[in-house]
């Protein structure tokens, strides 16, 4: 947000506070990076509707509630989910440690660098995977691992850092939603301790709006200091059917605006959209070969298959990342300040 | 608060918005519940340390969370737990359509008024009357069952409705709070559905900033429309060792404030005020047999023991009822405003 905007907005939220001001100033575009067309079109309106007091669209502030799928949706997910490859790192870091991992699957595979041969084991390797990187250590030194990765890695085929894989487009909607009184949270199958030591600085989410999949954690006083240890055992899947249970738990109000981009987020998407008054469900369609990566029915991560199938009959936005965004990423200049 | 406060609040974050104000304007007392003695300078004292910008005691706005716990220290909490007396009335209420209940324990005893004989069974009876009267309906129709509950009940020895059981001095703290840049949430024992239907109509705390104890819920879609439904299953004990848990799996940072009355928020006493930089830990004591209820070491709800012995070493703040405040409920003139 540059500062001229920034100060358009704290001028409006002073004018609906002070309740003394004629129309709130309007800055010209606040989705620069949306090309003109229907998913724009959507959006705006949708906003428009809630705000308009005096309407019967009218949403009160405590009730804009919008949810946000991360992976695909806020950031990228190709060619593998990026906290899987983080764990992958870790492996490999981990490694001197765990001398028995030489013979030991799929730990062996992996640090042969065969992914394919390690997670040939299923979802039991996955898990292993997971616990073997994510537990044992306390909750605070989690998040700086997770920190310390993302300062020092860079994505495989951008060469990007993670966090300049964020999608530009979604970083003007959740600002333009926040300064239109909604609450943006995240609302994503990744883990929520993966994501909260960064979502604040780059999505501008605080940690207690993001909900996540989630390990157990245990209160303990260690030489007089209380810590929380991440254990090695699930606590929490939030995807799929597990999304409004999630939402529920974190949330416990039904969202009116829900963005997803894949058929994990279909049951996010469905009960946010059979609520009464106004809804809006949204899904990003990874249509650009060109500029991210092409890919939904059959993909292996992010399939979309029965959300394609059903958006329209269920007024469900698709937005085309080729067609409806001008740009992707945003420019590398930008990255410096997260860094 | 009144419209005056409100103003007055409003304008001083227009001032912090917009930079341009002089001293923001002080209202006369925030807190004039509360009688002028040790607990009430160390709360001014703490808010006007960690909202001093460009001293080291200042705390940015995003990182002033105060966690409150509910029953005895929002709102009172004898003879027993409220919610308990809502699960004794609702099984009154669902006894026409369980007549197995009569031969079947603990619902027998408590059928015939004989609350003591139920719950001999101990805590596999007092499992058995919350999951029958907190399980088998959708999340929103619990919702409804709770607030006609609260809009139709009163408590058994003040005659009040519960929400007229709210402590004056504490509604008086959390909009001090929120005047001064904190998030205020419930870290509770009690449940956090049974808390959310109402938590922001009479304490201003939206269903989001709620924490506490909840079964599992699952998402179904009956005849078209989804809905979540409550399983007769237990999720999360938000109690003891359990609340700095619960704090980070909701909120996912560390409170600066936290404020309790019994053992049960000993840890989450303790997780905050353990934390680098400016804390605060305050205790209500019940110590006011005339205007509420007198207990502490001995009690079966809210006993405070170890808290009472360790809060003076651990720079803990007691609060007695008797002494530091001025009122207890509000005027039963406010609580048309609710029901």
């Amino acid at each position: 947000m540059t500062r001229r905007r920034a100060f358009l907005g704290a001028s409006a939220v002073a004018c609906a506070l002070l309740a003394g001001c004629a129309a709130p100033v309007r800055s010209a575009d606040p989705l620069p990076s949306w090309n003109d067309g229907a998913a724009k079109q959507s959006v705006v309106a949708f906003v428009d509707t809630v705000t308009q007091q005096g309407t019967p669209g009218y949403v009160p502030p405590a009730e804009r509630v919008a949810v946000f799928d991360n992976d695909g949706t806020l950031w990228a997910e190709q060619p593998v989910y990026f906290q899987l490859l983080f764990a992958l790192d870790r492996i490999q870091a981990l490694a001197p440690q765990h001398p028995e991992w030489k013979s030991q699957e799929p730990f062996a595979s992996l640090l042969k660098g065969d992914l394919e041969g390690a997670l040939a084991g299923g979802e039991p390797a996955i898990a292993q995977i997971v616990m073997a990187t994510h537990a044992g250590m306390t909750s605070e030194e989690f998040a700086e691992i997770v920190k310390e990765w993302l300062a020092t890695s860079r994505h495989p085929v951008t060469k990007r850092p993670y966090t300049g894989m964020v999608y530009q487009p979604m970083l003007e909607l959740l600002a333009y939603l926040r300064a239109s009184g909604f609450k943006t949270f995240i609302v994503s199958g990744g883990g929520i301790e993966f994501m909260r030591p960064w979502t604040e600085g780059v999505y501008g989410i605080p940690p207690e709006q993001v909900v996540g999949s989630s390990i157990k954690t245990q209160y303990e006083v260690r030489d007089g200091q209380p810590v929380l240890v991440r254990l090695p055992e699930l606590n929490f899947i939030d995807d799929k059917a597990g999304k409004p249970v999630g939402i529920n738990q974190h949330i416990g109000r039904r969202p009116i605006l829900a963005f997803g981009n894949s058929d994990g987020d279909f049951e996010m998407l469905e009960w946010t959209t059979a609520g009464t008054g106004p809804r809006l469900g949204l899904i990003v369609h990874h249509d650009d070969a060109v500029r991210e990566f092409a890919y939904d029915r059959d993909s292996h991560v992010g399939r979309l298959d029965r959300g394609l199938d059903e958006a329209s009959t269920r007024g469900w936005v698709v937005v085309s990342m080729k067609n409806d965004w001008r740009a992707i990423y945003p420019p590398a200049t930008a990255l410096q300040a997260t860094h």
